[in-house]
């Protein structure tokens, strides 16, 4: 099944508690579609300057990403972001944001691009995202995701969007700040009346929680012992996540749930490395390893009372 | 196998953002105390003054707590303390912390009780913690809680616990500051080489992680739609886990993982009352129908790739 991610494409400059990177490769639709090369070859829709250098589209390329949409806008500069990191690495302060090429972005899809069966609207504006949605045809699943900015900013829009859409990933302070509620299982329902019939609440290193209809499934954060770089794991999550299900065309409960855990699984790669390192250059059998590990961390037999 | 617990027996006054109470059954002691006796009979260890109420403790025998080991303190008040929560239920400041009785409490323990095959060290001043360990005679299984408190303000006596203690219990933050490590992997490896062997981190709604020897075992919290009172979550965790281990009589690994589920879903009965509400009416029918949702939340199938 064909899927398509549209987002940012961007340079990063990163500072933990450990270590810098300025200029790093980065972005929505950049994280996203590496992680779900791996499974499913993603086509990326979105907008860069003059100054996007060939060895980062060619990151992209080698990792089985087609590039056909990516649009260089002559003369502008490409979107960067700048933030750092708490000691914990659980919070960051944004820096600065430069929208660069990204302020006069309009999304074009290609004719082959508006077959795609499944998806991604990474974290854009909603009117952008909407008029993604009025170009596609007919999708089997599209996914959105979404943040603070949109839900205070941009409402009405988030709500036209979330109407249209089979599934949300979004982050727990969201998406208690989205509905006014004061548990994930109460935001869930509240967004699910909004439209999704997919729920997918991303809690960082505490995992995520997946409200699929009336399956409700809990995913750990694989534990690692040392985090290098937060920044994407949420796009490598979503990324992990489509490009699964795309490949399998499982939209099953049971796969959904796999689903799940791949995405995991891949924001556990994302987080070892700096920018896309920790995922640029994985295998399927890396997967695999972790994916065992993982059934292995999480088994539990039935009760012996 | 005997267990037995040394703790505080407290009145709570709590406020949510929902609702208050005041002078409310509490202390560690009795919030382990209910949730093991539900498993298997445990002997509390702990002091009380005069006006500690005849029905609270006709709650504590009803739930089938031995409680010959309560000592009254003639002319003395009973351990209170006072807080608040913040919206989310995930933070909490203490408005204030009377010890009364408690601030002269030497723990004298029975010969029966000197004989307990489980013993669990509440969350008490180390020095108290360690009279304990002087007086039991052989234990097959000792576990330790503690706080912040005593981590900056008592160490040596702290670190004096862990080297003789099987398990810790502790909280995430706490976990860190006691080892200056990053992550939750590293802080239970250096808890590992400061003596227990089993090291359980709680993350209050996001479950707990389990370091087990070389098993590691991550326990989502139960998703809950409504939290009336964290007040006591951690105790009762950890008096599930216990009363689990006592009625088994089971340490193998894959035991150690079913009484931390069974540990989790007690404090996820517990913060859904006030006080003790929550755990002391529960039938164990209760919590083998609990146990089954958790299986189904938590059932990951094998990858199909």
């Amino acid at each position: 099944m064909s899927l398509l991610v549209v987002g940012s494409v961007a340079y990063d400059s990163v500072e933990t508690p450990h270590d810098r990177r300025d200029d790093a490769l980065g972005g929505s639709a950049t994280f996203f579609s590496i992680a779900a090369a791996l499974f499913h070859k993603p086509s990326l829709v979105a907008v860069v300057g003059d100054d996007f250098k060939s060895e980062d589209v060619d990151t992209l390329e080698r990792a089985g990403v087609d590039m056909s949409g990516l649009e260089r806008s002559a003369g502008g500069r490409t979107f960067r972001w700048g933030g750092r990191y708490s000691a914990d690495m659980n919070n960051r302060d944004t820096l600065f944001t430069e929208l660069n090429v990204f302020e006069a972005f309009k999304p074009k899809l290609s004719a082959t691009h508006r077959e795609a069966s499944l998806v991604f609207l990474a974290n854009i504006q909603p009117t952008l995202q909407l008029s993604v949605l009025e170009q596609v045809g007919c999708p089997r699943f599209v996914a959105a995701d979404t943040m603070n900015l949109w839900i205070g900013g941009a409402r009405p829009a988030l709500l036209e969007v979330l109407s249209h859409v089979d599934a949300l990933f979004v982050n727990d302070s969201e998406a208690l700040e989205l509905t006014g509620a004061l548990t994930m299982v109460a935001a869930a329902a509240e967004i699910r009346a909004m439209g999704p019939e997919l729920v997918i609440i991303k809690r960082g290193e505490h995992g995520a929680l997946v409200f699929n209809g009336d399956d409700i499934f809990y995913v750990p954060a694989y534990p690692l012992e040392q985090v290098i770089d937060p920044t994407g794991a949420g796009d490598t999550f979503a990324g992990g996540f489509m490009g699964y299900l795309a490949e399998t065309g499982d939209f099953t409960p049971e796969n959904v749930r796999r689903a799940a855990v791949v995405g995991s699984l891949m924001a556990s790669f994302c987080v070892e490395g700096f920018s896309v390192e920790g995922i640029a250059r994985l295998t399927l059998d890396d997967v695999r390893r972790r994916y065992a590990a993982f059934l292995a961390l999480t088994h539990i037999d039935a009760l012996a009372l």
